[in-house]
């Protein structure tokens, strides 16, 4: 699981850029897709990149004890209803995931309930949901252990089995109390600035999760933050769900695949990935903008700048599906454009070519 | 051309609104994708709507007599190679189309040069670019006219065809000045504020294209802009290509077909087809935020929220391939995801059911 992360390939990305320049338009018209061309090329050590496809969707799904503290107007039993929805296919992320051809896999890393065996499920339970992370640990250090090697193990199946680019999705009544908690504890801003509506909760639930993150981000203290000692901040705030999402984000890492992150819970396991294995962060592309406050807390505290904005706030996956277009259409500008002397197009006259 | 545009399903509209809060998701959770839906199925009459396919992208171009003023780094031979490169398949609309199975045609509408026949060309030129614009008009009424009714007509072909969804596209080097005039006569925001560097003018030349821009808004004075009588302020300010979007967006709306807009100069385009037919705007959708201050200043004024952002600058209908997906996906929502009903999924249980 700890296994070293390559550096990218920085001549890849010279390349790439290079190239980019030589396309027939203005150099630097394409704003964001010329960045992410660049990066997609450092990845895949080469340019042009491959386009990242086919894609694979990883749906990690948990219960919460902090739900017992009122986080959330949903109950506890929608997590296992919501996979079940999953693995019948009738929800978002499975309408956006066939739009673009991605397969989804949902894996149990921690619902509270039994689930019935169905294909396109896998059961990993590490432990039946979390414990109250307001009162005590959400889970023991082992537990986080756990469930960071199977999110690590499931990015490597993904990949053995074919997947190009891999994106996060998420279910959990109460996981954004548990995400707010560690980009708190990961970016240092305030549970006021981070913590949010979730699935839609009014002013008064609001103030009270922010006190509940208090609670929590008070009962951790001033654990280390960085390298292997940050399962213990991990483990502290918890979400089974979250922590095998940071394992499937190393595992990405690791081999030298793309992954594109969902909203709030994928940016919160970004931060915890990102504390265990620095390099992880050059292999995250964030896939949208969130509602939920946190997440541009996160996104800017790694340095991600999301490709969609679209006011998301379900989770799911269902941003990550929405970008994968863009992420692929930066690879195949770089693969199947014309360039100024290909296509016989003149240049600029006023500046000599890059 | 001028022939009305019906009022969207207002019915259809709601049936939309409804059924998105029975889908399996908090209501409201798919932020935009949500209006968009709804939008969709009140142009389509229907809830869910089609998915909007197959798409097809028409690129117009025409070249612009104020390139003399110096108002582009780019010689005006660029338009002509760029049309061969689009026929060629080698340019960036090629490629995104081409991603998102959108066919590219480009019709010649006012290119200076003498263009070869080829496959996905029509040649209908109104003129041989437009006369300078800083000047004199750039082009006659009747030039105006014969623009605004070649896009309808393309519009009308392309939904012959088969086409579910039209996206804009462009090409002419020196459009930009011709779109910020038109911004600025359309939305009252003076030219400082909707004039920008376009493929790439430094601190001295926007300063300059800004002073072209006020010469011909000087020029044009105030000319009625509403109603047909607004032709006579597009024939003052220009753009053969961007005439011919606007009667393209107006034909799109006449069949009730959803229109994909692209950049600035589809935003002019959209300010003058909404000017001569006001319903026209309820079949627009905003495809991306162009860097261009004019874009935001004519979305702004039109109602619209692009749907993508990432510093695009590109024009050639780019934007609105990127943005593609993002319009299906809203369609391909309404028409296949579970509601909480059919999926045996529990409601939040702090308020009643919508």
């Amino acid at each position: 699981m700890m296994a070293g992360v390559e550096p990218l390939d920085e001549a890849a990305a010279r390349a790439a850029a290079a190239l980019e320049d030589r396309l027939t338009k203005p150099p630097g018209s394409l704003g964001v897709l010329e960045g992410v061309g660049v990066r997609l090329s450092a990845i895949a050590g080469r340019c042009p990149p491959p386009v990242p496809e086919p894609a694979a969707v990883a749906v990690f799904a948990g219960d919460h004890g902090v739900l017992a503290q009122g986080v959330s107007p949903w109950p506890q039993e929608v997590t296992a209803q919501m996979v079940a929805n999953f693995v019948a296919g009738g929800a978002a992320v499975n309408v956006l995931a066939r739009q673009v051809g991605a397969v989804v896999e949902v894996i149990d890393v921690g619902v509270a309930a039994d689930l019935r065996a169905a294909p396109g499920l896998r059961t990993a339970k590490v432990r039946r949901g979390t414990a109250d992370l307001s009162v005590e640990p959400a889970m023991g250090i082992d537990e986080a252990w756990a469930s960071l090697e199977l999110g690590c193990d499931v990015a490597a199946d993904l990949v053995a089995r074919g997947a190009g680019v891999l994106l996060t999705g998420d279910m959990g009544i109460g996981n954004t109390t548990a995400s707010a908690a560690l980009i708190s504890a990961f970016t240092g801003a305030p549970a006021a600035l981070v913590t949010g509506r979730g699935t839609g909760v009014d002013d008064e639930q609001l103030a009270h999760k922010v006190t509940v993150v208090d609670k929590a981000l008070s009962r951790t203290g001033d654990l280390e933050r960085h390298g292997e000692a940050a399962v213990a901040v991990l483990a502290s705030l918890g979400g089974l769900e979250i922590a095998a999402l940071a394992g499937f984000l190393i595992g990405g890492a690791q081999r030298r695949v793309p992954v594109l992150l969902d909203g709030v819970v994928a940016d919160a396991a970004a931060l915890v990935a990102v504390a265990l294995q620095e390099r992880c962060r050059d292999y995250l592309f964030a896939g949208h903008r969130s509602v939920e406050p946190g997440a541009a807390v996160a996104l800017d505290h790694l340095g991600l700048e999301p490709l969609i904005d679209l006011r998301l706030r379900l989770g799911e996956g269902t941003g990550a599906c929405l970008a994968l277009p863009v992420l692929q259409a930066a690879a195949r500008v770089l693969g199947e454009m014309a360039t100024f002397d290909s296509a016989g197009v003149t240049e600029r006259t006023d500046v000599e070519g890059p």
